[in-house]
C-alpha cells in the first residue's frame, strides 16, 4: 500500500515529452499499489495511469503489456498501454521499467449483485475468447512448479492438520485432468480488480499474474472470490449468474464441467499457498500487510467436503 | 445523409459473434454519413460504431484502420478499430467491407471558442507526432494529381472569372515549396469531425481522406475552417490560439512558417475544387446535398489578396 518510487513533477514533465498525450496537469500517487508504484497522471489530453515496476524485469514486461494491448484491441475494457514516439509500450523512469496505460472508469465493489456477477462471467468469457489468438508464452507464474516450491517453504510453519491438508490436496491435484481448453488467464480476478460503472463493467485491471493455464482455472479463481456468502459457502444465485453467463459466451466442454470440483480446489489451494508464503516468508522491506491465509484454508477445506458439481444444466 | 445499406437485427446479432464484445442490445442508423453507412451499436459490453463501406474497397481499408489503431495506441482520442477473433479489423457485411470502432464521447461545435481552437491545434500536433512512425503508403487522395484531373472536369462549368482564378491558383501552387515535414495527414479536420466534452477534445473522427502530405497542409485545412468569422476573414484570436498551441507541441520550421500563405491557399483550393466537382458532377444515386463551392472560392480569393503571413513570433 505505498508509493515506492517518488518522482518529481519536473521528472514526469520531461518524461512525458516522449509521448503524444499532451503536457502534465496533475499527478497523484496511488496508495493501494502492492507490487508496483502507480500514479494517476492527468495531461492536457486525458487521464492515464503511470506504473513504475518495482519487481518485474524489463524483459518480462512486454508479455503483459502486449497482452493488455491485444485485449484492448478486441474491445475488452482493460488498461490500454500507450505507445511512445518510438512505438514502445515500455519506458524507463528513475532507472526502473515504466509504462503508461489509459485510466479506466468506475469503482470496485465489495458486495457484488447477481447482475454484476453475471457481467463479470460474461466479460471473463470474452477475455478468454479474445485472448485465444495471443500465445501463452509465459506460464501461470503461480502454477504447479511454484506451488511445489512454496509448499516446501511453508511446511515448517504449519500445524499438523494444516500439513495434512496441504499434502493431501497437492497429492489430489495431480489428478487434475490434462487437456482442458487453455490460454492466457488473468489468474487474479478478485473483486478489487474489476471496476464497475453501475451494473456495467468499466474495466478489469492488474494483469501482472497473467500466464498460460486452463481457462476453467480462471473461472474458479473468480467464482471463489465473487460468489460466497462466507468462506467456503457459495451463494447459489450469484454463482449460477456468473457461471451461466460465462457458459453462454463460451460454452464449456463436458470435460470442463466434470473438472469443476477439482478446479475450485486448485484455485483455493493457489491462494492459500501464496498467502501462507507471504505471511510466513515476507519480503524484506515489505510494506504490505499480508492477507490472512486462513480464509482460503477454510474455502479449500469446505470444497473438499462439499465437492461442488457444476451447478447448471 | 443516409443509411445506404440496411441490416437487420438478426444479421447484426449473428455477425457480432465474430467479436468478443458481447451481444447486441441496440442498433441505430446514423443519418449524417456521407460516403458510408454507419450504425451506433450497443452491446452488453459497450458502445461501438459499425461502418459499412460503400465506396472504399477492402484493399484500401487496412491503411485507414491501421492508422486509426496506431493513433489510438499512442493516446490520440480517435475511433479505435475493434479486432475480431481472427485478429482482423476488417470484416464483411452484406457483401461489403465493414468494421467496428469504439464510440467516442462528445459533440461537435459550430462556433468554437478560443480554448477549443487551442485544444484542436495541440491535438493535431500530437496526431502528427504520433503518426510520424506510421508510413504514409497512401498519398493524400485529393492531392495534386487528383486536383489536375478535377480541374479539367469542372472547367467547362465555370465562369470566365472562376476559370481565371482556378488556372492562376493551380499555376501558383506549382511554387509550393518541396521538402516540408510530412507524414499521414487527416486532411479533413473540419469542425464536424471533432467531438468535444466541454473544452476538452473527446475525439477526432472520419479518417477516410487521410494520406501522406505536408503536415502544414493539415494545419491550413483546419485553420481555414475553425478560425474565420466570415469567409476569408480570420478571427486573429482563434487563429493565434490554434497555431500557437500547435507550434508549442511541434515547433514549426522556418521553411514551414514561410510557406504558410501558399499553404492556406492550397487548403482552400483543395476544397473549392472538390466542392465544384461534387456540385457539377454528382455521383449517380447521390443522396447528399453538395456543399456550396462558393464558400471556398471566396476564401481562396481573400487569401490571394491578403497573403496572411505566419502570425506569431
Amino acid at each position: 500500500m505505498a508509493v515506492y518510487t517518488s518522482i518529481t513533477r519536473e521528472e514526469l514533465t520531461q518524461w512525458l515529452k516522449r509521448y503524444s498525450i499532451g503536457s502534465l496537469i496533475d499527478m497523484q500517487g496511488i496508495l493501494t499499489g502492492v507490487e508496483n508504484t502507480n500514479y494517476f497522471v492527468t495531461t492536457t489530453e486525458g487521464q492515464f495511469v503511470l506504473t513504475i515496476f518495482e519487481l518485474l524485469q524489463a524483459t518480462e514486461l512486454p508479455f503483459y503489456l502486449n497482452f493488455m494491448a491485444h485485449l484492448a484491441n478486441h474491445g475488452i475494457p482493460c488498461p490500454r498501454p500507450v505507445a511512445d514516439l518510438d512505438d514502445s509500450y515500455l519506458g524507463e523512469l528513475c532507472g526502473k521499467p515504466a509504462s503508461l496505460v489509459s485510466k479506466l472508469r468506475g469503482r470496485s465493489v465489495t458486495a457484488p449483485s447477481e447482475t454484476q456477477c453475471a457481467r463479470v462471467g460474461a466479460m471473463l468469457a470474452n477475455m478468454h475468447r479474445a485472448g485465444h489468438s495471443f500465445p501463452p508464452t509465459i506460464d501461470n507464474p503461480r502454477g504447479t512448479k511454484w506451488q511445489r516450491f512454496a509448499a516446501e517453504k511453508v511446511m515448517p510453519f504449519l500445524s499438523v492438520d494444516e500439513r495434512a491438508l496441504l499434502q493431501q490436496e497437492m497429492h489430489d491435484q495431480a489428478q487434475r485432468p490434462a487437456g482442458l481448453p487453455r490460454g492466457v488467464v488473468h489468474a487474479d480476478l478478485f473483486r478489487d480488480n474489476v471496476l464497475f460503472e453501475g451494473e456495467q463493467v468499466g474495466g478489469v485491471i492488474d494483469f501482472y499474474f497473467a500466464g498460460g493455464d486452463d481457462w476453467l482455472f480462471d473461472l474458479a479463481v473468480t467464482t471463489n472470490d465473487w460468489c460466497m456468502t462466507s468462506p467456503g459457502v457459495f451463494d447459489q444465485v450469484r454463482q449460477i449468474a456468473m457461471l451461466g453467463s460465462y457458459d453462454q459466451v463460451r460454452a464449456l466442454t463436458d470435460a470442463e464441467k466434470r473438472a469443476w470440483p477439482i478446479m475450485l480446489r486448485a484455485a483455493a489451494l493457489r491462494f492459500w499457498l501464496s498467502r501462507l508464503y507471504d505471511f510466513h516468508l515476507p519480503r524484506q522491506g515489505e510494506m504490505v500487510i499480508p492477507h490472512d491465509p486462513e480464509h482460503f484454508r477454510i474455502v479449500l477445506d469446505a470444497h473438499r467436503r462439499n465437492r461442488h458439481a457444476w451447478p447448471i444444466g
